[in-house]
C-alpha cells in the first residue's frame, strides 16, 4: 500500500505513477483514438451529405446507455471497494485477537516455557496466513524451530496447535473451566479469519459481470465515434479518448483492489500488520 | 463456477462462452430487430409527411423513463449479487467451523473410535447439505455407512447425531462443562448454515417486482421505435438491439446469480468447498 | 408468495394476475389519460399560436425532477425490500433456533413427558407468532391441550413455558450448567425473533416520506402534459400513463412488500415456515 | 408517530397536515416565487435582444448540478432514514432483552420481594431512558418509591440496581454460575441501548455536510431562473417554486427524522414502547 | 465538532466560518474563473466563425462524464461518511462497555483499593486511546500514578492491567468463574475498540480511488469552458466557477470526514466521549 496524504491535490494531478490507470490504458486510448479519427475522416467526406441526420441522432442511444453503463460501475467499483475495505477488517480482527489472546495467557499462564510457545505460534499465524494467502509456499518467514509440516495448511496447524495446548492445560487443571472460555473466544477468531481471507481471494465477481461489463464498456465506446462525429468533427477523437479513460480505469481500478491481499499498490499493507502483530505480542507476553 | 483472470480484457470482449448473455439473447434480439425495422419502415414511407415532429418527441417519455428502469435494474443487481455473496459467506463460515470443531475435537476427544465418527460425520455435513440443496435426492456421496435416513431431513440427522456423541461424552465426564460450551459455539453453527442456505434457495426476490421488471423492460423496448424512427431511420435497428441486448442482460444475469446453489457456469464452487473440508478435516483430527 | 420460475419471460410478460398493478391502477390509469387528453385538446387548439414558445419549455422542470423522483422511488424500494428480506431472515433464525434447540434437547433430555411438552411447545411457538403478527385473535392452530391465557401475549407464554422447565431442570440436576447455557442461546432467540417481527410489522415508514412521494407522484404526471403536449400533440396521452404507470406501480409494489407478514401474494410463506418447522421438531425430538 | 395506512392515497394528496413540509415552506416558496417573477420581468423586457443567446444555455449547468444535487440529497434521505431505523432497532432490542429478563427471572427467582424489585426496576429503565433521551429531567413516570438520585445518570442506577441484586443472589448461591451468565447476557444489553441511544441523539450528521447540502440548495434555485426565464417566459415561477419545493422537503424531512427520540409526528412511538414493556413485564414476572 | 441547530437555515447559507469549503477553494475558484475567461475570448473573438458548430458539441462529452463523476464523488461521500459514522459507533461502543465495567465491577469487587484500581483504570482507557490516536506522545491526561511506559503501545498496557487484575482475583477466589466471564465479555471489546479505531486511522481509501477522482474532476472542468464558451459566452465563468466548487466541496468534505479522531470542525468529540466515561465510571464505581 501506498502511504499518501489525501490533501496534496496537485502532487495528485500532475504525478502519474507507475501503478496510475493513464500510464496502462496509454496504449488503448491511443488505438481507439486512431480508430476513432478514422471513422470521423470517413463520415465527414464520404457520408457528408446523404444520410448525415439519421446517423447524427444514434448519439441518443449514448444518452440511455451511458446511464446504465455508469451505475453498472459505480456498482463494481462498490463491489470491489467493499471486498478490499472487508479484507481490512479482517486483517484487523486477526490484530485485535492476537493481542486479546496473549494479554489474557500472560495473565492465566506462569510457566515460562508454555509463554515462549504461544508467544511465538501466535506472530507466526500472522505471517504463516500471509505467505499462505499469496501462495507462497517455503512460508520463510516462520521460525524453522517450529514443528510444522509445509505440505498440510499451515495455519490450520498452527491454530490447532495452539487449542490444543490450552486444552492440555485445562485438563491438567492449571486453566480453569472460565479461563478456557476465555481464551477459546479469543482463538476460535484464528480460524475465522483464515476462512474469510480465502474467501475473498477465492471468489472473484461472477463471471458473467466481469465479461459483461468488458463487453459494455467496449460497445459503448466503439460506437461514440458513429453517433457523434458529424456533431463534433475531429474533436470527437479527444472525447472518445476521455470518456474510455474514465470508465476503463474505473474497471481498471476494481479489479485491483478486488483480492486485497497481494503486494500490489493499492493492496492491503499485510506485512506491516504482521511486524505490528509480533511487536505487540512481544510487548504483553515477555 | 468458472475460474478465470479478471485481466484478460482481449479473451472478455471477443469470446462468447456458453453461459454468455450474447447467445441466449440473439434470438430475440433479432426478433426485436426486425421488429423496429417494420416500425421505422412504416413510419418513414408512410406518415413522413403527416404527425412527423408529434411522434418524434415521444423520445423524451425514453429518457426519463430509462432513468428509472436503469436504477430498478441496478437494484435487481444489487439485490442478486447479495444473495450470491451471502451464500459464499454461508458456506465460508461452515468451511471455518468445520475446521474449528475438527482442531477441537483433536485436542478434546482422545478415542480413536470417537475421533473417526465426528471426522465421517463432520465433512458428511457439507456433502450432505449440497445434495439437499440441489434435490439430489440419492445422496451418492455420503459414506453407506452412516445410520441415516433417506426420508427425513438428512443434514439436521447429522446435526443430531454431532451433538448428541459430544453430549454423551460430556454426561460420561470425558468432556467438561467448558470443553461443551466450547464445541457447542461450532455446532450451532451447523445448522445455522443450512437455514441461511434453505433461505436464499427457496425465496427469490418477490414476484410483482419480478414481472414488473420484466414487463417495463418489453414496453420501454417496444415503444423505442416509434419515437427514434423519424430521428435516425434505419439506424434505429442495431440501436434497439443494443438497447435490449443491455438490459435484458442484467435481468438474466441476475436470474441466473439470485440462486448460487446450483450447477451453473456462475454459481458457487460448492463442489470444490466440500472437498477443501473433507481433505482439512481429515488434516486436523487424524 | 406465489411459486414462480423466474425464467418464464413470456408468461410474465402477456399474464396479468390479480396483484398485478396494472390491473389495479387501471382506473387511475384511464382517469389521467383523459386527463391528459383535455388538456392537450386545450393546449393545440386555443393556445397554439400564443404562448406557444415558452409553454413548450416547461418540460426542461420535469427533467430535473424526474431524476430526484426517480432516485427516491430507488430509495423506497430499497427500503421496502430489506424489510421484506430481514423479515425472511428473521424467521430463518426462528427455524433455525427451533431446530437447534430440538436437536439440543433430544440429546439432553431422555424423559418422554418432557418431550413431549418441548415437541409441542417449540412447534406451537411458530404458530402463535404467526397468528398474533397477523392479528389472528383466536389462535386456531395451537394445541387446545396447552394451558395459554388467549389475552396476554401468547408468544411471550410459550417462551416462559419453555425457559422454566429448562431451568427447572437445572435446578433438579438432570441439566448441567453447561447445558443450560448451551440451550439458553438458543431460547433467547425466539423471544428475539417476536420483537423483531413486531418491529417491522409495527413501523412503517416515516409518514411525511410516505406522504411526500405520494404528493410528488402526483404533482409530477399532473404537470406532465402542460410542458410536453405541444412537443407530443396527443401522443401525450399513452406518454403520461406509462409514466404513472411505472412510478404508481414501484410506490404500490413498495407499500405490498414493506410489512411482509400478511396472505398478500407477495408476502412471506410463513404459513409453510411453521408448517416446515412443526415437521422438522417432530422428526429431531421424537 | 402518526399512525396511517400507506394505502389511503387521495388522503395523502390532499390533506395539508401541519407538519406537512408544503406549509412550513410555504412563506419560503412565495419569496422565492416573487423572486423568479422580477428575475423574469427584467429579463424579458430589458435584455431581450441583447444577450438572450448566451444566457439563455446557463441552463446546461443546472442539468449537470441537478444531478450532483439530487443524488446529494438521496445520501440524506438515506442517512436520515438508517439513524431513524437504527433508533427503532435499538428500542426493539430493549424490548426483547427486558422480556427476555422477565420470563428468565420468573423462572429463576422463586422470591416474592426480589420480583417486585425487579418487575419495577425493568419497567422503569425503559421509561427513565425516554426521559433522559428528551432531556425531561424530573422523570415523573418513575416510581418515586425507587431509592434513585435525579442528578446522576439515572438509567445507568438502574442497570447498576439490577446487575448487583443478581449478583448478590448469586454470590448469595440463590442463583447458578450458569443462570448468572444467562441473566448477564440481557443485562448487558440494557446499558448498550442506552449508549446506542444518547449516540444516536448527540451526534448529527457532520457539520460541513449539513451546510454544504443547504447552499448548494440555495445557490442552485437563485441561479435557475437566470437561464429557465427565456425559454419559460412566466412559467418559470411555477416551475422554480415546485423544484425548490421537492428538494426543500428532502431536506426538511432529513432533519427531521436524523433525531428520532423527540416528540414530533415523524419521531419513534417511544411512549408506547415503554408502556409495552410495563405491561408485557407485568404479565411474565407476576 | 461544532454543536449545531440543523434547522437555523439562514445561518447556515450566509454564514462562512473557517472551515467552511467556499474559503478554502477561493483562490483556486478564481484561478479557473480567469482561465475560464481567457477561453471565452479566444473562442468568442478569433473561432467564431470556423469550427463553431463542432466545438460547441464537445459539450455532450461532459453531460455523459458528469454522470459517471456525480456518481463517483457520491461513492466517496458515501465511504468517508461510513468510516466517520463506524467511528463513532466504536467510541460508543468504548463507552458501553466502560459502563458495563464499572457496575459489574461495583457489585463483584468489594476491596477498596482493587475499586481505586479499575475506576482509574478504565477512565485512563480512553484517554490514552484518545492520545494514542493522536500520535500525542506525552500522554498528558493519563494519571501519574500508574505504571506505564510511554514506550510500549499504553492502551495495550492498561487492557492487560485490567485483565491481569481480574484474572488474579478469579484465581484468588473472590471471582467466581461465571464472574470472570461476565467480565471478559466487556474486557475484551477494549482492545477491539482500538484495533478498530486503528483500523479507520491508519487505512485512507485505496490510493488510485483518491488520485483518479481528482484527476476526473481536473480534466472535468477545465475542458469544460471549451465546451460551453460559444454557448454561454462569458457567463461560463461563474458557470465553471459553481461546477467546481460543488464538486471540489465533495472531495474536500469526504477528505476532512475520513479520519475522524483529530481535532478538526468536523472531527468526532472524543475529547467530551472521555471525560464522559470518566465521569460516569466515577458515578458507578465509587
Amino acid at each position: 500500500m501506498i502511504n499518501y496524504n489525501p490533501k496534496d491535490w496537485f502532487v495528485f494531478i500532475f504525478r502519474f505513477t507507475k501503478s496510475d490507470t493513464f500510464l496502462r490504458l496509454l496504449p488503448l486510448l491511443i488505438g481507439v483514438g486512431v480508430y476513432a479519427g478514422l471513422v470521423a475522416y470517413v463520415e465527414l467526406n464520404y457520408l457528408a451529405f446523404s444520410q448525415n441526420e439519421h446517423i447524427r441522432n444514434v448519439g441518443l442511444m449514448h444518452s440511455v446507455l451511458g446511464f446504465v453503463l455508469s451505475m453498472l460501475l459505480v456498482f463494481r467499483t462498490n463491489t470491489a471497494y467493499d471486498r478490499w475495505w472487508e479484507g481490512r477488517k479482517i486483517w484487523g480482527s486477526l490484530t485485535n485477537c492476537s493481542r486479546n489472546l496473549a494479554l489474557k495467557l500472560q495473565a492465566c499462564v506462569p510457566n515460562p516455557e508454555d509463554r515462549l510457545f504461544f508467544r511465538q505460534m501466535i506472530s507466526s499465524y500472522a505471517f504463516a496466513l500471509k505467505s499462505h494467502l499469496r501462495g507462497n509456499e517455503d512460508y520463510q518467514e516462520l521460525d524453522p524451530v517450529l514443528d510444522l509440516s509445509r505440505k498440510a495448511h499451515v495455519p490450520n496447524q498452527i491454530a490447532a496447535a495452539i487449542f490444543g495446548r490450552v486444552n492440555h492445560l485445562h485438563q491438567m487443571g492449571s486453566l480453569s473451566a472460565g479461563q478456557l472460555l476465555v481464551l477459546n473466544d479469543e482463538i476460535k477468531v484464528l480460524t475465522e479469519v483464515t476462512g474469510a481471507s480465502e474467501r475473498i481471494k477465492n471468489t472473484p465477481i461472477p463471471f458473467t459481470y466481469s465479461v459483461f461489463i468488458k463487453k459494455f464498456i467496449f460497445f459503448y465506446v466503439m460506437t461514440l465515434p458513429f453517433g457523434w462525429s458529424f456533431s463534433m468533427g475531429f474533436y470527437v477523437i479527444p472525447v472518445v479518448m476521455l470518456i474510455l479513460y474514465a470508465m476503463a480505469s474505473l474497471e481498471l481500478i476494481a479489479e485491483e483492489i478486488e483480492n486485497p491481499f497481494g503486494t500490489d499498490d493499492n493492496d492491503l499493507p499485510i506485512d506491516q500488520i504482521c511486524h505490528n502483530i509480533q511487536k505487540h505480542v512481544g510487548e504483553l507476553l515477555p
